[in-house]
């Protein structure tokens, strides 16, 4: 279920560039480790010699990928945001229309949370740790599902909406599949296809033509 | 706009009670300087000294009330929360019927978190801080909204909800609210009453009989 490519990592320009495949293992290694690590432990109490103890590399090794503990936060919370998007990326394809898809993504983002708890707790805690990739994380986020409801215009299948409008219930649909996630996957447990399919219908009242 | 009583705080048990009135106008100058001094600084670079200071009152009267830093951070969530609540009561009370008096709770939510940014990163640092008062917030906050859905089914405003669409949609308004706030009052700034009405219109669409 781990992300493998560190592509989007690297993208955001909060590690070094392996020069080779093994290089490029190694750092996912140590991500996969920090994840273990910054999940149970928090930021604070989680330390360097702990984590490249748990990926088994040499503690010298993390310094050719990540400048600093932080550095490594900034990095994970970009892969985190990066498996959270190829985990719904499948969802989103299969809908019947532009409102089914979503409905389908939420399911499964909250099928998603329900397996990797650890998620909230480190978007939560780069918000002052990392606050850049915080940010970067919903902003990124809410884009896409902006972009979406867009194509969705397009398409005759969500109604007419300004660049305001867009906005807004881009970040409000963002809002409502954050703290189900919180509520119905984190903290309860309740059926995915339930909780998404209860608040998809107050989008698409709200969003048909 | 501070909240003036401290029963919120004393009913969640995270302070000790004042016995005269003199001893309450001291708890409420210590919760005052808290909330400038955490929301500056954080918890982990906030002092007691440095609060105590802020609020002009000798360091041992500060174990008069509270036992510890986590405690008056715990105690700072529980009179946010109760000056939030404060904050919407007069907009929840003015509503034409149930769905409008929502979106005038959520513009007047808009506007106290446009004038009061500090207010989000208390409540979201208590996630790792005081994680009980983290929860008891969004808890207390999604009953209310609740239990006004089911008040406004009896009055035949909103339609007919099952326990589990009550619970769903409850998290999601807050969600939907908590995220409008940080994006549009924090971090950008944009006309309450409008962010209010576009979010309000896909309530409505999906609760309305």
């Amino acid at each position: 279920m781990v992300q493998q490519s560190v592509e989007p990592v690297l993208a955001a320009g909060s590690a070094k560039t392996p020069r080779t495949a093994r290089g490029e293992k190694t750092m996912r290694k140590i991500l996969n480790a920090a994840l273990a690590e910054f999940g149970e432990r928090g930021f604070s109490e989680s330390s360097i010699v702990s984590i490249t103890s748990r990926a088994k590399v040499a503690l010298g090794t993390f310094y050719t990928y990540f400048d600093s503990k932080e550095a490594l936060f900034a990095a994970l919370v970009e892969d985190m945001s990066a498996q959270v998007r190829e985990e719904v990326a499948p969802a989103l394809s299969e809908g019947a229309d532009t409102l089914d898809a979503e409905r389908r993504a939420l399911a499964a983002y909250l099928r998603f949370a329900a397996t990797h708890k650890e998620v909230y707790r480190i978007i939560d805690e780069s918000e002052f740790v990392a606050p850049e990739a915080y940010r970067r994380h919903y902003e990124t986020v809410a884009d896409r599902i902006a972009s979406r409801l867009e194509t969705g215009a397009c398409k005759g299948e969500v109604r007419g909406l300004t660049a305001l409008e867009r906005d807004v219930l881009a970040w409000a649909a963002m809002g409502m599949n954050v703290f189900l996630g919180l509520r119905f996957s984190v903290w309860g447990k309740e059926d995915a296809e339930e909780v998404a399919a209860i608040a998809n219908r107050i989008l698409r009242a709200g969003l048909e033509p």
